[in-house]
């Protein structure tokens, strides 16, 4: 098996041509592939052609909450440092995630609940602007749907938790939800799934960068 | 569907309950069962129980070296944020990722390879007690195999990367190499397979958690 020669600037471009190759019989939106394209890039898993979920003008109104400088409220400290916070930042979109705040890991011991529950308790004190990008904790997605139904509107959510236990359900609860969502049904998913749609979406509106699409 | 009601703590032996329901039929090694449950545990991808290659007594030379304090480099932050390291401290083991380092960014830019090609030129710096985590780049496996090939010696290489160009072969390349490690043949892998493989061998010697295996 030989290497081949490819500059570093060349290899995201050429992965890219690749994977457009492979989906070519694939029907998917066009504002949708770079978010569909990029996920596979990331997993090598052309699952996400199938199994990612996108609620009606759900990449338009996330790149609205861009441009509007929405917070990005991640469950993991790996969703977080896999956010391309150079292009956040451009934005005016500060990053952050509580999964270890000391009040977070307090309340959750005190309650008996996890601090992915807790997180989302604190994530909404911030307020709507907000875009969730969940790539590890179900929990995290119920009680979103908890405080969807007593009235909060976040812009959107990224519903890609993995995994066996309550994974499958908690995903449908958000794409039942009415709030705009991008959702990989079924168990598969994670921080770095979470961290690649967050990372698709702002690189739409970075300019600078020769987006592959 | 239902949201099954479950306690925050039975969430992972839950799920590992399931994953080895699941493999049942198939032969796996003992010693190597934990990490590919938990490698199948963070992707739910059953692929993995058929691409996961262990070189000889890699799990083994792998805890030996941990007990011994190695060194863990990886090659993302993100699978630097993935790895548990309350568990590494307490062997005391440092983990460090390169790639921002100033000098890297540097030298990679005048030379016109990848941070990652100099990362590892920075690791092996630090000698021969190294563990390295890689679940990105293709061209830090190629580099280590280049390095492999003039005398060095790491404990022990995780190459996971993940995507399509260079990284089958990168993969094999290491695997030929004679140095111990485990890698994840094809396409699939990621940040969070390094780290999750990583954690995996701390975690089977962390006696404080009740590991799932």
């Amino acid at each position: 098996m030989k290497i081949e020669k490819i500059e570093p600037m060349d290899i995201e471009r050429e992965s890219f041509r690749i994977i457009t190759e492979e989906l070519k019989d694939r029907a998917i939106d066009p504002e949708q592939a770079p978010i569909v394209k990029r996920v596979i890039h990331t997993s090598a898993d052309f699952d996400y052609a199938d199994t990612l979920y996108f609620s009606e003008n759900a990449v338009k109104l996330a790149l609205d909450a861009l441009r509007s400088g929405a917070l990005i409220v991640t469950d993991t400290q790996m969703a977080l440092a896999g956010i391309n916070k150079r292009a956040a930042s451009k934005l005016g979109c500060e990053t952050v995630c509580f999964m270890a705040d000391e009040d977070v890991a307090k309340r959750a011991r005190d309650e008996g609940v996890t601090r992915a529950r807790v997180s989302m308790d604190k994530a909404k004190e911030r307020g709507d602007n907000v875009i969730f990008a969940i790539g590890n904790a179900p929990t995290a997605l119920i009680r979103l749907r908890e405080h969807i139904d007593a009235g909060y509107r976040p812009k959107l959510i990224i519903g890609v938790p993995v995994g066996f236990v309550n994974v499958v359900a908690s995903k449908e609860l958000i794409i039942e939800s009415g709030v705009p969502c991008i959702v990989a049904r079924g168990r598969k998913g994670g921080s770095n799934i979470a961290a690649c749609i967050m990372n698709a979406l702002l690189y739409m509106l970075d300019e600078t960068r020769g987006a592959a699409k």
